[in-house]
């Protein structure tokens, strides 16, 4: 699809299959009223229907736009509450907390950071957070060891190994160790395979697909008897994505690198998940009107005018799609903060699950 | 989709949505010429082009038809030869010939049928059957025991737990002790995981729709970059078939009994599974002139003329679709007889993993 990749889109001039260097107006500082309400997590009726802009937003823009702006920031702080809430009471009820434990291998920057960010929010929501950081040459079986013992340990209801692992190490071997009871990513083949298979449950559904789809739920979308296209088939969100819509009756289409004309396909889609990681490729043009468009894709493109030299946009043109479509994720601000929400939900079900607590 | 459902079609006179009751015509006596050619098994490059057409084929349906018939019996037949080489050349290389154990519970006469044809196939390739027959009022207990001591038995490679089971017993329970390194089946879910994922590999591929995969390969259909729909969503059809289908990098779409308009969807395809268990749904207008289709159903309806009052058809309209299709299998003689060459296989690869043998 490297002809169809476009690193920048525009909201000034728009050009039916070229994009503009600039975006200036395109900052994500939209706010969105929300009734953030505590109530039980993630049953299906429980939705709201954020108003489409405010006055953040300007006037420019509130003409343009048309689509509902999901805000993944604002559910995703609404989710955090409710977990909080959950984690008291059954902290007040049987006396124990849910344990989250993260393995770091190596010094890389952006890793550090990820769990860092874990970690704040799991002392936020009241998780216990246990830490390992081994160095770059640590040897597989000192990797092996520690996940062996957060396997015993039960005070640990989740476990996590931050990637990617140094290339010296296997990590399909790595992953596997994971006591699948405790394997909140949800990664583990078994827990795939009852994904996918009608009549089976996983034990948990993957982060960044779990927050997608409710995020479509908390904003009242129909998924049942839709068209849903997923861009991308990765393992971690396209191919389970595509699962979880099919659990909810959606007909899904997964478009991926070698689909011919993919834009003939996405066009058709009432529900779009686009998780392929290519800055600004899904335009306007490719959308069919009134669509929901959840965007995956955190993608750093070139901005002299920011500080780092550098900003974030998504897998979709969103200055075009959200004249389009009823409803779109921006980037930042959507699915990003929704994963690790769901790792914190995963982290209590697994609690839940072991203390027999409803 | 019940309003989609017909019982019959009509070679006589078509008529856009509704059928005549009669399809006298259609006896499925084709007879292909292949070149039955030995060689290594399911190699993607091992395919032939058999004719669409013989002398057994009525003047008049010569003259409509317009696909290849996609002759799965005689496929079949190849590829058990092709295994009882590959038996032959195991045993003699090191004095090991594959087991396959089915455990049958019940008197229901269709399992009966297939348990024996099982063992009939087995024979015939060279591979050792055992098979444990238990009354219907067995415990679930003793269902387990029996798949216990074939799991223990070195000389079984294969384990087949014939469905369905007596209401009584919890067949995921049942079908979970099977070993995973025995369930030639397929249906664990860690098997059903490994096929979803990228870079993951399967023990065993579910043996329908590994046949349907198969027949497209040897009649050298190509499946990347193919639009490819599958109709049904089943654990053991249609699910198994999709995931092969974006293996092979097929853009693909489940349609399934909540999809609106399936038809439409169909229309767009280059290469159709229909395993939905409805007699003659798909219609010849419902296909894309030149699709491949490849039926799985086998739905009995009524037809005074034959001996038993009923014969079999499947879920595709074939002599509507045969006009408009470039390849179609019939029923019977299609896939159904790719089934038990599946699990043959599937044995022979267990047995071959097992004791090293390539």
């Amino acid at each position: 699809m490297a002809s169809m990749i476009f690193s920048e889109c525009s909201t000034a001039r728009l050009l039916p299959l070229r994009c503009h260097r600039s975006c200036p107006a395109l900052s994500f500082s939209r706010r969105v009223s929300l009734p953030l309400t505590s109530s039980r997590l993630f049953l299906p009726s429980l939705t709201f229907q954020p108003r489409a802009s405010s006055t953040s937003v300007s006037a420019t823009m509130a003409t343009e736009s048309s689509a509902k702006v999901i805000d993944g920031k604002a559910v995703a702080k609404q989710i955090r509450e409710e977990i909080g809430v959950e984690i008291a009471r059954m902290k007040e009820a049987i006396g124990i907390v849910p344990g989250l434990a993260v393995i770091l291998v190596g010094d890389r920057k952006d890793s550090a950071t990820y769990v860092r960010n874990k970690k704040k929010a799991c002392d936020a929501v009241g998780i216990n957070s246990f830490e390992v950081h081994l160095p770059e040459d640590t040897t597989e079986q000192e990797v092996l060891n520690s996940i062996s013992r957060f396997n015993e340990d039960p005070s640990v209801h989740g476990i996590l190994v931050q990637l990617p692992l140094p290339s010296h190490m296997n990590e399909e071997k790595i992953l596997n160790a994971v006591g699948i009871e405790k394997d909140v990513d949800g990664f583990h083949p078994l827990n795939i395979g009852r994904l996918a298979m009608r009549g089976r449950e996983p034990l948990f559904v993957p982060c960044t697909p779990k927050g997608c789809i409710e995020l479509l739920r908390r904003y009242g979308i129909q998924i049942k008897g839709k068209k849903a296209v997923v861009i991308g088939r990765s393992n971690i969100v396209g191919m389970p994505a595509a699962l979880l819509l099919q659990r909810e009756d959606a007909t899904v289409t997964i478009v991926h690198s070698r689909t011919n004309n993919p834009e003939d396909i996405i066009k058709e889609a009432d529900i779009i998940i686009s998780a392929v990681g290519q800055a600004n490729m899904v335009r306007g043009s490719w959308i069919k009107p009134g669509a929901a468009i959840i965007d995956v894709g955190i993608n750093p493109v070139e901005d002299p005018a920011s500080p780092r030299g550098y900003r974030l946009v998504g897998d979709v043109c969103y200055d075009e799609v959200v004249k389009v479509a009823s409803a779109v994720t921006p980037v930042p601000g959507g699915v990003g903060p929704m994963t690790i929400a769901m790792l914190l939900s995963n982290t209590l079900s697994s609690a839940k699950r072991m203390h027999n607590f409803n």
